[in-house]
């Protein structure tokens, strides 16, 4: 008897964005593992179980999914937006690489879905049509000097950054400081993206500029893309402006 | 009379990736633009009209596209992963700014899709699972120096590289040259994944390392995933390894 794990990206929550390969994986699912708002987005079904846990257990999800799976249940981890994208994926295979060796024998499958950073650049229009890079605001996995010289590497070399977890209760100073450092880099005028919820029914996109970055508030929901020099805003009668990163560079842009 | 235009990203190929919100978007659409084998994958509609296009011709099919549109039709531009990820959006955005005053004034909206790096991550396991850039390795729009730049400034950093549009028959040199340039950073044993047709019926996934990456064969179809010197490979009783980089770091990786 073989188990069978799916590790399944929701997108950004509403429905119209989830592919019908992670609504067939979650419906033949027997038993559902998951942060507990995720699994709220997940229509209920008779006869499967759901296991909801915190949103820094992650390491402790996985294990508790992998051993359910073990005994040949076929389970499903839920994730927002993409599960490889800051997302369950790793902590998943974090797991089976310290865990018993009948983990590995496991029929593991990881289910894509739109991930934030796609679903915000959709809404303002092109953001991310060059190079660029998605990095973790978060510094409980990595240390600060760390995070700070990615966003220089990125900023100096042309790419545009999206900024996952920007902000949390416990990391209230992390995300000015980056906008600081981006300010050595890029000038004040750089365009600058916020999605809030993007995707559900409360979302809200923003347009700022990097001058002005810090005083906008941002949350854990919230996704930031910053651009580079080449950035362009298109102002539109009656319509919010376009944001777009321009395909062509024709030198090293910082 | 407004017209519409629809930027919609298709995915991977495959309609089990293909979202609600993007089909239903192609089924409104009075008329289709696209490069022609993303629009085979559409399926046909009676009083739909289609209007394939060449590969290279994306600067005249946006334009051609926004003019149907100024006319009051609905009109969808379809792209193969996400539209917003070196495909066709960015290519709009740069039309309507270059354009009459009147293509402000439509109602255009970028439906986002499973760009290729998440289809491909989600065959293997989670090499994306830590901070990574997308960089496309075509000179034709940047100069060759800043590509090598951008592979410099991301292999240093320790970012996962994801590489669009490695190879082209135009182009037969750069991708061997790129991972040459990666050698001086990055370890022999470093995992590297190709994802060929990723979500097409011919799809193939293989992991090799930077050390003997250059002779794995690469096309335009192919999207490759380079690790960091964290990345690790999960040999599987039976089954492929899984390729995953962890979601911690200790420090500055290279």
């Amino acid at each position: 008897m073989t188990g069978r794990l799916a590790v399944v990206g929701l997108g950004p929550g509403d429905p119209r964005y989830l592919t019908p390969e992670a609504g067939e994986t979650l419906t033949a699912a027997q038993a559902l593992y998951g942060y507990a708002p995720y699994l709220e987005c997940v229509p209920a079904r008779a006869g499967q179980s759901r296991h909801p846990s915190d949103n820094r257990e992650e390491s402790a999800r996985a294990a508790a999914a992998l051993r359910h799976a073990a005994q040949g249940a076929n389970v499903a981890v839920v994730s927002g937006g993409d599960p490889g994208v800051f997302a369950m994926a790793a902590a998943i295979c974090e797991a089976i690489e310290a865990g018993p060796e009948n983990w590995r024998a496991l029929d593991v499958v990881f289910v894509p879905g739109i991930t934030a950073m796609l679903a915000v650049a959709a809404k303002i229009g092109a953001p991310l049509g060059h190079d660029f890079c998605a990095l973790s605001l978060s510094d409980n996995l990595k240390p600060w000097p760390l995070v700070e010289r990615r966003l220089d590497a990125a900023a100096s070399a042309g790419l545009v950054i999206a900024l996952y977890n920007p902000v949390s209760r416990a990391r209230p100073w992390q995300f000015g400081s980056a906008m600081e450092r981006l300010r050595r880099h890029l000038p004040p005028a750089t365009p600058i993206v916020f999605g809030h919820a993007v995707g559900r029914p409360h979302e809200r996109v923003a347009v700022t500029t990097l001058a002005a970055a810090g005083a906008t508030p941002a949350d854990m929901a919230t996704l930031v893309i910053v651009g580079t020099r080449e950035t362009r805003m298109i102002a539109r009668p009656g319509r919010t402006p376009l944001v777009y990163t321009p395909r062509a560079a024709a030198e090293v842009s910082a």
